[in-house]
């Protein structure tokens, strides 16, 4: 009890020192103010340097004293507000702090000198003061409100960040953890409830916000509440924004909570590929332009035009990440690049990257090719990584995607008070909240309805209305809002979106836990978690829901103790049944080729190529997959270890016919037959022997996890 | 060998690929080229980030291109070149490509609009086209001869990157990671010296480099070479500059040869500081304005202000520096945040971030306030963080430095080729050449023999001569050099930088391995390497010098097995006697009230602070601590796990007389005893006597290593 209460002194002290220091760079912001009388290059270009410190320091100390406050929540167990919600409600006391504790003198106010031009703008302009030529670039078109602006609070203005820099610095890489942290197993088996919600629903939810918008909007100019114009394509892209869902909240407690793992994978995987689709539609949105010009009424050659957009951006991107994955697994699997975990993990940034900026290079949308290179890197290239590698490269995008999200809802906090142009339109901001929540009632119902007429195991109510209640705007609402904020239309859009996400990720993120046990939806296993906790002794506090693969597991391995082992020949049995088709037909074709020849696991190519392609197939097919062959056996004993890189294996005895048996084996076993490689050659044979029996007792086990929801697909 | 083939054919696919998605990137930038006719701003802004986007996926290219033949490079055992080096040559090839393989008519080649303006350069100008306002930032003053520039050729002015990247984004990394990575045993043992040849050594240097060229300058004007001003204050520019020595080629095949350890700390000691000295030296060398305006001659109170300026700014980053650092210690060891190794690793990559800032909003240097946040990081914060946030900070800071370091080498050999001011001058390049030649032996020679008047253990000839001829310039020295291009003076020194770059990286770079074996410098010890190799088995070739640290142990490890155990009594008394009172002041406050204040480990405060301090102490003193100095005894056995954490241990038995012999096991002990807590519980006392016989023995071996070079500082 002392010892907590010194805790809590000390950590008042660090926070307060923490505080110290953004007041000095606060008050550093005011010093600058006076005493500048002679605006040279040089030194203007010095002060601007020393304001983009101190900005950018402003937010590391935002983000500083969010994290501690993170580590002081989870210590104590409290639930009821999230990180992002933290993280947004520290931005909103500094943005009150930058809006009205300073004063608005900045020290240039005078209006900054203009000149006449007659061509169009360009990107580079000359401008010769007294004989020496200066060079300017092209920031962009402001509107005649805010010249006004740029003359009052250049501080404000400077503090407000290029909003390019989320879709090129920020998003990517939480768009990129989110696909490489989708390789749970209960993704693939939801995989097509997921994309039925993430393209259905999200095509609906755009379109039912959309009109409802409208319809407000209409509404507003029978009123006369409405000063400029607002067309039916913002609208529509409204709805395109409010469509993209966010529940790193809802998540994050499900995953501290050891929620049900299907429900988890729905919602997870819905939100990731409901991002993808609502970028592309907004893009489409814009690509809309009616042959009739100012109309903006309904046109068919150009509404199919937009659809041909959308077909083609989303393929493109899709293309463009899976290629460059793929480029990734070919060079990890051909070269002994493992040996060198620095090498392996630079090269895997690298080439992630370079998704991103191919894709953009190209016109595709970079955001949505990072999503699939994620997911393809998460499916191959992460088999063919060391195992150095593969924690280094989980963990470097963990890191950057915690930076990278507190820092764009901390923003989003700062933003309600220094953006310049908000718009606060009650009808339209009542009519958003009304309309958000209708569409997505209708994505969700009647799609579950749809689904639950194919599924065997059916997605029961409780798990509809917790999606429903999990339909959180987050980071990639505020992204596409933020992006373009030059119309009127926009900036009511931006305004209102932005308190729609500071609604939802405070009361629906801090409602998660009373809805869950509302609904009744088990979480965890109270038995099985107390045991565990008991296991881990005095460290039991420190692991709650920080790392979400790791605690998944423990959470699938709890089960085990509970459930049923006889049912293991009954349940594979069903799977081969009960699994769609189209999901076989691909599953085939990725266990038989293309995980033979993008990794080394899978059976060797040689036994599933037609004859005539031996020699190709032996080129391709790695020495480890031969291996796989002669000791099937052997890498049987070793698949619980690579439980991870094992993602179909309970269907692959039955899908696959020409492996048989073996093939099962080999598709975990692959990679920790390869990794531990070394260490088996010096063990003996009653080692081995114990081990067999160990890994027979957890086969049994993890077998026995995956009946506990037997959920499968059938569309 | 077959499989060598195939490995390499497969290899010369990936790399062809990579190839071809690069030649694919250039024909994008061609494609660029035709059918603009209306450059709206939308358009204009869309080819601009498409055109950026192509550009930085050059250089990722690149990068993946360098890292795969390092990877070869290192799989064969190619010694010759190291990664920079050929970073550097790919760099020059694309530059090639870009310079000569594409048609320079870009998409505007016209002549950019200009306009009059009466007041000076402002940062913000309105541009008012037709009606519209357009807003632009002043990019820079461009001289009359780069207006031909501008139009002439767009293209490779973009790939051309704003020289403050590389001090704002890519140059801190590199730095911190350096400092991070300092906390070697021998580095602290030879800290006199290598101040010495940091402060005193690179002032001789820049001087000397300076007045030599000066002296050159005068011949050129003689000669008649010389077409614009060059004053004696770019000469010392220049030779500040050229002081700051980038052994990075050197070390790496150090650390893969296991070259000597203190030779090896001379020499990365000394680079790391000098760099900060060379960085703090040219910023007062732009400060120095003589009063008589334009004679640029000696000025004795414009010297003195100089020196004020470096002394101000040197001892303000260093402060900014330790004090972060110190403020991290803190946080992380008065909070429990190493529960969450995720929350740990972001905390400490934002304040070493926040020290950058904090040093550039304040006015002093971030790049030097981050070298010495990370020495104070190492050796404090790095205590307090779990073993798992250890490990992850180390890897990521390694990842960015390795992504940093290549990024720059590669941008160097572009950069021949893509800067459009170069301007060689046969003279200028040869009495430079000469004149830093001259300059690293005025530095050396004369100050080792000075340091070897007071040191027991000299700083032997061969030493010396290695040292001499690691005299590589490297990253600092480009940055240095391309901040500031803008006069005739500047642009000759850069040009002349880059070729001493390339030649110095590439030449003495290379022929580090004959260098060594010339000058008879032990490398290693060929039986205990052997020996180390056969153990590793298959694996052996994979680990040769990726991981400095890494491989730095096992070759400590290797000496001891050689090293004669009997005399660890005499040396440590020797250690004693020989340490230097400054020394030893300062490790007596470090261990007995710095260390335990800042982290876990050391003698609790309540034993080393006078009694009236006595609340403060026991609130200062951590639970750890006092749980050390219960179980000082035990934690003896675990001190050689802490081999990390460890540093003066060799001395803390004599030097710190209050807490006796127990103080030595408590100071590496208090961070293993930590992390070990509840490993140890469960042990039973057999498996406890067998370790402290198992660690006895260890300790045996590695202070006979202590032993192989005692060479004590004496200054």
């Amino acid at each position: 009890m002392m010892r907590t209460n010194k805790m809590m002194m000390m950590m008042k002290t660090t926070m307060m020192a923490a505080w110290m220091l953004l007041s000095a760079a606060v008050s550093g912001l005011q010093a600058e103010d006076g005493g500048m009388e002679e605006l040279t290059t040089e030194k203007e270009a010095e002060e601007s340097h020393r304001q983009d410190s101190v900005n950018l320091l402003t937010f590391i100390l935002l983000l500083t004293l969010t994290i501690l406050t993170i580590w002081l929540f989870k210590h104590r167990r409290v639930r009821f507000l999230h990180e992002t919600g933290l993280a947004m409600i520290y931005g909103l006391l500094v943005g009150v702090i930058l809006r009205y504790g300073i004063p608005a003198t900045s020290y240039h106010n005078k209006t900054p000198p203009s000149c006449s031009l007659k061509v169009g703008p360009v990107s580079t302009v000359l401008l010769n003061v007294s004989g020496k030529f200066f060079e300017y670039t092209l920031k962009g078109e402001i509107n005649s409100r805010e010249i006004h602006n740029v003359e009052q609070n250049d501080m404000l203005r400077k503090v407000t960040f290029d909003p390019e820099v989320f879709f090129n610095i920020l998003l990517p890489p939480i768009i990129f953890h989110a696909g490489y942290s989708l390789k749970k197993r209960h993704f693939f088996r939801n995989l097509g409830s997921i994309i039925t919600y993430a393209f259905l629903g999200t095509a609906i939810s755009c379109f039912v916000i959309g009109n409802l918008m409208y319809g407000v909007v209409k509404l507003m100019q029978m009123v006369g509440q409405l000063t400029d114009k607002f067309y039916y394509t913002d609208c529509l892209f409204f709805g395109a924004i409010m469509s993209a869902t966010d529940p790193v909240t809802v998540l994050a407690i499900f995953n501290e909570l050891h929620a049900d793992g299907d429900l988890y994978a729905l919602l997870f995987g819905e939100s990731v590929m409901n991002d993808a689709v609502a970028i592309v539609l907004s893009s489409s949105i814009v690509a809309y332009q009616p042959s009739g010009a100012n109309t903006h009424m309904f046109d068919a050659s150009a509404f199919f035009k937009s659809v041909g957009v959308f077909l083609g951006i989303f393929s493109g991107s899709f293309v463009m990440g899976a290629a460059t994955a793929v480029v990734t697994a070919l060079v990890t699997k051909f070269t002994k690049l493992h040996c060198f975990p620095l090498l392996e993990t630079a090269l895997f940034f690298l080439m992630s990257w370079s998704t991103f900026l191919l894709a953009e290079a190209c016109g595709f949308t970079g955001v949505v090719a990072v999503l699939f290179c994620g997911i393809t890197q998460a499916h191959y290239t992460h088999n063919n990584l060391s195992a150095e590698s593969n924690k280094r490269t989980k963990q470097l995008f963990e890191v950057l995607h915690f930076l990278a999200e507190n820092f764009i809802f901390s923003y989003m906090g700062l933003a309600l008070f220094t953006f310049q142009n908000h718009i606060f339109s009650p009808i339209f901001i009542v009519g958003a909240f009304t309309s958000i929540f209708i569409g997505r009632a209708l994505n969700i119902y009647p799609l579950s309805f749809l689904l639950n007429l194919g599924r065997r195991h059916k997605i029961k109510g409780n798990f509809q209305h917790m999606m429903m209640f999990a339909g959180l705007r987050g980071a990639m609402a505020f992204a596409l809002a933020i992006r373009d904020t030059a119309t009127y239309a926009r900036q009511m859009m931006f305004t209102t979106t932005l308190l729609i996400v500071f609604f939802t990720v405070w009361v629906f993120g801090g409602g998660t836990t009373p809805m869950l046990s509302w609904l009744h939806i088990r979480v965890g296993d109270s038995k099985a978690l107390q045991e565990e906790r008991r296991q881990r002794g005095q460290w039991e506090y420190c692991r709650v829901g920080v790392d979400p693969d790791q605690d998944q597991q423990p959470c699938g391995d709890s089960f085990q103790v509970l459930q049923g082992e006889g049912s293991e020949a009954e349940g594979q049995s069903k799977t081969k049944q009960e699994s769609a088709w189209l999901f076989r037909l691909w599953y085939t074709f990725d266990h038989n080729y293309l995980k033979p020849i993008l990794t080394h696991s899978g059976p060797p190519l040689t036994s599933t190529l037609p004859a005539y392609c031996g020699p190709l197939a032996s080129c391709l097919t790695s020495r480890q997959a031969y291996e796989e062959q002669l000791r099937d056996h052997d890498s049987e004993n070793l698949r619980n270890d690579a439980d991870l890189t094992f993602m179909f294996g309970d269907t692959s005895i039955t899908a696959n016919g020409a492996s048989g048996g073996g093939g099962e084996g080999g598709d975990g076993g692959g990679v920790s037959g390869w990794s531990v490689n070394g260490k088996r050659s010096a063990s003996t044979s009653e080692e081995a022997l114990e081990r067999e029996l160990d890994s027979r007792e957890q086969e049994l086990l993890s077998r026995g996890t995956r009946l506990v929801f037997p959920i499968e697909d059938h569309i």
